[in-house]
C-alpha cells in the first residue's frame, strides 16, 4: 500500500517579491471610538482579529521588519526626506521607499542619508524597514527604510543618460544611451540595459503569459492535447528549399524548419499532440517579420476530416489565449489601463514594467476585444484574389495579385486590415503549397485543404492543412515534384501502417506576441534575436 | 468600459477519445422492483435522473450511437463473435469492441464480419456502435459494433511479427520485427512502429507529465517563476570547450550548450526565471547517458546567497514533480499498478499504453516514494572523495578517485546507490568547474559554491552554483584561465550595472524522465535521438 504524499512546505528562503509586498493588506484604520446607540460597544471584543481589537496600538508597532530586494528606478531627494522607487520585475508598479533624514527617527540615520545621496538609478539594493499603508496617494503601501545596503553599484554615466546622445555603435561602450526614446536597435546589443527597458520587460512577461494560455487551451480546453518533444536537428528537408549546413556529423543533417513531419509520427500514441519549440530558417533578408531562430507552436490532430474543423480549432485557440490574457490584465475594470497610463507619464523608463503597458497603447484593447468577440473572417483563396484584384485596380499594390500565385506580404496585410481583424484564407492552389497537403476534390480540384490565418499588422500568423494520409497519392505528388522518397521513407511508412486522416497547423509564437503587444519588429519580441549577420550577445 | 468575456464553447468537432469513452458512467442496473416496508415506493419518482426512473426502458435503448477512432491492437475471432481491442493512445487501457456474427443483430452484419476477418493489428479504424456496460470482467464498458470502417490498412507481414525474427538492419524493411522483446535499438529507426511500442508510448506521456509538473512547481509553488526564451544559436563559448561550427552567418556562431549566461540577463525583469529548452552538445561518444540534442531545465534566481538555498530549491522541485506524477497515477490506491500488471500480462504490445506501465516494474514505486519522503543526502566534495577512497580500497573502481579531480561516472553512480536515492555533492574544487562559479571563502578556499545532484542509475541529474556577481573577481578568474573577455563583454556588463547575488541550476530533463521510468538509455527517452552519427529519421 502506497501512502498519499503530503504537500511540501513553502519555500522559506526565497525573499518576498515587490509584487507580494504591494499586495499586503492592512487592517482598515480604526476610527476613534465614539459610542453610539446604534452600535453596541461590545463589537470590538467580538472582532475576529486581535489587532483590530486593540485600537490603541499604533499600526507601525504591529509590523515586523520587511526586507526588499530590487533595482532603484527613481530617486527624489528633498530636504528632510528621500523617495526611492524600487522595482524587481515582479510587478507593474514600483515600491515606494521613504528615507527620512531626521536622525532621531532612524537607527543609523546619518549613514542611511549619505548612502541615498550617492545612489544611482539602476543600482541594486537590499532595504530593511517597516512596511506601512502609504499616507500619500498613488501607492497602497510604502517602506520606511531603516537599513539600506547597495548590492551592486551602477555607473550612471554610461547607464542611462542625456537624451540627445545615442551611440552610433555599441563598440563605443563609454558613450551614453538614452532609453526613453526606445532606441531599440542599439538596445538589442546591450544585454544589461535591454531587459530593463519598459517595453522589452513587458514583452518578456507577455511571452510567458501567451505560452501559459496556449498550454492551458491545449492541455485542458482543447481536449487533453499532449506536448511532445520535436527534434531540432533534422535530416529531412521539409520543403524544396535547401537545408542549412549544420553538424559535421552526420553529414547532411540540418536544423529543422518545422517539427510537423515528426509530430505526425506521434499520433498513434498522442492523437492530439503539440510542440512549442525552436525552429530555424536561413532567412536571407533582415526583415522585421523574420528571424533565423524563432518559436513555433505546432499542433497535429488525428481524425480530422475537414479544413473547417482545423480553422475552428485555431480560432478557438487564439481566442482562448486572448481571453486569458485580458482576464489576467483586469481588462474588465480598466484598472490596468489606468496603471499603464500612470507608468507612461511617470518618465520612469527602466526596470520591471509589466504587461499592462501595452494596454495603454491606442487601439490595443479594442483590437483584443474585437478579435475575441467577432468571428474570424473566412475567404477562399479565389475570393481573396478577386478582392485583391479589385483593390489593385484602385490603389495599386507594389506587386500585382495574380490568380494561381502566392500572396505577397502587402496582399496579406491588406486582406487583414480590410477585415479589421484576423481572417482565414483557405484552399490555396496546390502548386505553391507543400507536397504533403491533402488535395481538394470535385469543384475545387487543383487546390489543397489548407489555410493561412492573417492578422493586421503582422500578416501570416498561422498556417495549417489536412495532410495527405494515403500512400499512393502522396507518392504521385512526390514524383511530380521530383522529390527523392529515400530520406522520407520513415514518413511514408506512416501511410503504410494504419494511416488516419489528420491535420494540423503551425503558429508563429513570436508573431502572436508581436500582434498582441503591437511591438512590430520580431527582433524586439525575442530576448536574443538571431538573423543574418546578427548574433551579437 | 471593457466587458468581461464569456467562456468559449467546447470543441464539438473533436471526436471523443477512448479515455473519455472508458470514463462513461452508466446508471446502476435497477433491480426488479420488490416493494418493501422499509423503502417508500415513491422513491423512483423523486429520482433526479429521468433515465433512472424508467426501469422498464432497456439500457441499450437509452444510448446513442457512439463513434470510436483508433488502432486495432488485438483481434480474437470466435465462432459467433469477435473481440477487438482498440487503442488511441489516450488511455492506458484499450476499448473492447464486440462484433457479433449473428446476421439479425446487425444492420450490415455480413459485411461487418467479413471486414473483421480481414483486419490486421495496427490498422486504423472507425467504429460506430452502442456503448454499454461490459458484461464481462476486465473492462467497464464495451462497444457493440454496428459499422466498422478501415481507415488505414496495415501490412501484418512487415508490421508486427514472429518472435524469433529480428532484422539485423533497418535497411531491410521487408524483414519482420518483433516488439515484445523490445528490440529498442531497431525500433529507434522505425518511426512508424516506435511510438506504438508500449514503453516508448509511455515515455511520451511521462515526458509531458514531468514537464507539466515542473511548470506547476515553478510557476506556482516555486514562487511565480517566469519562463523566458533562451537562444539556441549562440556566439559565446560557455566553457573552455571549442564550439561547434554552425551557421555560415554570422561566422563563429554555434549551437548553445547552455542558456545560463543569457538567462542571467533576464534577472532585473524576472528575478526568478527558467527555461526548458533544447541544448546541444557535440558529445563524441555514443554513451547511453548523452545525446547531441537534449532538453534542459535551467532556473536562475536573484538574491540567493547560499548554495544550501539552491539545494533546498532543487530538492523541493524534484519532490514536487515526483509527488505530482504519483498523484496522477493513483499511486495511493494501487489501482494503476494492477492495471499496469494486467497490460504486462496481456501480451498486447503495441499502441497507446500509458505511464502506469512503469509503476509495475520492480522497485519503481519504492524508488519514487523514498525519494519523496527521505531528505536528499548532502555530502561535501571532500566527504565524497573520502568515501570513494575508502570504497576503492575494498572494491576497486576502474578509475581511482583522486582528491582535487573530477568525479567519474562510476563514482557518481556509487555515491547515489550508497545513498539509496538522490544525493547532493557540493563545494567542488574550483579548478575543474566553470569560470563563473562563486568561490567559497575562509576554510573552504579553493572550492566553489556549487552542487551536483546525483541519482541512482543515472548519475548526474542536475548541477547548480552561485554565480560570481562581482566584476573584478570575475575578471581575475578569466585572466587566470586565459579567457578572452571580448566575446563576454555583455555578460560582464551585468556586473557593471546593478549586479546582485544570484544562482541557479540546470537539470537534465531527459535524464529525469529516464530516472523516473527506469528506461536507462536516453535514446529511448526522446522521440528522435540525435547523437554522433545518429540522425536517421
Amino acid at each position: 500500500m502506497i501512502p498519499t504524499f503530503s504537500r511540501l512546505k513553502p519555500l522559506p528562503f526565497l525573499p518576498r517579491t515587490i509584487k507580494q509586498l504591494l499586495q499586503t493588506s492592512f487592517p482598515p484604520a480604526v476610527q476613534p471610538t465614539r459610542p453610539t446607540g446604534d452600535q453596541p460597544s461590545s463589537v470590538l471584543s467580538t472582532s475576529p482579529s486581535p489587532i483590530l481589537a486593540s485600537a490603541s496600538t499604533p499600526l507601525s508597532a504591529q509590523s515586523d521588519t520587511t526586507t526588499v530586494h530590487g533595482w532603484v528606478s527613481n530617486i527624489q531627494v528633498k530636504k528632510h526626506v528621500a523617495f526611492l522607487k524600487i522595482r524587481d520585475g515582479t510587478s507593474d508598479e514600483a515600491l515606494q521607499v521613504v528615507v527620512s533624514g531626521k536622525k532621531d527617527d532612524l537607527s543609523s540615520g546619518g549613514d542611511l542619508r549619505r548612502t541615498v545621496e550617492s545612489l544611482t538609478r539602476g543600482s541594486s539594493v537590499k532595504i530593511q524597514g517597516e512596511l506601512i499603508p502609504s499616507p500619500g496617494a498613488g501607492q497602497p503601501v510604502e517602506l520606511q527604510a531603516k537599513i539600506l545596503t547597495v548590492l551592486g553599484e551602477c555607473d550612471s554615466q554610461t547607464y542611462l543618460i542625456e537624451p540627445s546622445v545615442v551611440p552610433s555603435s555599441t563598440k563605443d561602450r563609454s558613450r551614453p544611451v538614452k532609453t526613453t526614446n526606445r532606441p531599440t536597435v542599439h538596445l538589442r546589443e546591450l544585454a544589461h540595459l535591454r531587459m530593463r527597458e519598459r517595453e522589452n520587460a513587458a514583452v518578456v512577461r507577455v511571452r510567458d503569459r501567451v505560452a501559459r494560455e496556449w498550454r492551458s487551451f491545449l492541455e485542458v480546453g482543447g481536449g487533453e492535447i499532449f506536448r511532445v518533444t520535436a527534434p531540432s536537428l533534422n535530416e529531412t528537408v521539409r520543403t524544396d528549399k535547401p537545408p542549412e549546413a549544420f553538424f559535421p556529423e552526420p553529414p547532411g543533417a540540418s536544423l529543422t524548419v518545422s517539427a510537423q513531419l515528426h509530430l505526425e509520427t506521434y499520433l498513434p500514441v498522442c492523437p492530439r499532440a503539440y510542440t512549442l519549440s525552436t525552429s530555424f530558417r536561413a532567412e536571407p533578408s533582415r526583415s522585421s517579420r523574420h528571424l533565423a531562430e524563432f518559436t513555433m507552436l505546432e499542433v497535429e490532430l488525428a481524425f480530422v476530416n475537414r479544413v473547417d474543423e482545423l480553422m475552428d480549432f485555431t480560432e478557438q485557440g487564439v481566442k482562448s489565449v486572448l481571453r486569458g490574457l485580458s482576464r489576467g490584465l483586469s481588462l474588465g475594470d480598466g484598472q490596468t489601463e489606468e496603471m499603464a497610463k500612470k507608468i507612461e507619464k511617470e518618465e520612469d523608463p527602466d526596470a520591471g514594467a509589466g504587461i499592462g503597458v501595452f494596454w495603454a497603447k491606442p487601439g490595443t484593447t479594442e483590437k483584443i476585444r474585437s478579435a475575441i468577440e467577432k468571428p474570424f473572417g473566412r475567404l477562399s483563396y479565389t475570393e481573396a484574389i478577386e478582392l485583391l484584384k479589385r483593390a489593385h485596380a484602385e490603389i495599386p499594390f507594389e506587386l500585382e495579385p495574380v490568380d494561381g500565385q502566392t500572396l505577397q506580404t502587402e496582399h496579406e496585410q491588406w486582406l487583414a486590415s480590410r477585415e479589421g481583424g484576423p481572417v482565414f484564407v483557405y484552399d490555396y492552389p496546390a502548386s505553391f503549397k507543400a507536397f504533403y497537403m491533402l488535395p481538394n476534390e470535385d469543384n475545387k480540384a487543383g487546390t489543397v485543404a489548407c489555410f493561412d490565418l492573417l492578422v493586421p499588422g503582422v500578416g501570416e500568423l498561422a498556417g495549417g492543412s489536412l495532410r495527405e494520409h494515403r500512400l499512393d497519392p502522396l507518392l504521385d505528388v512526390m514524383r511530380q515534384r521530383n522529390m527523392s522518397t529515400e530520406p522520407l521513407e520513415w514518413y511514408l511508412d506512416q501511410r503504410r501502417y494504419g494511416s488516419v486522416p489528420h491535420g494540423g497547423f503551425g503558429l508563429g509564437f513570436d508573431r502572436m506576441v508581436s500582434w498582441v503587444t503591437g511591438v512590430s519588429n520580431l527582433k524586439d519580441i525575442v530576448g536574443f534575436p538571431r538573423f543574418k549577420g546578427g548574433c551579437v550577445c
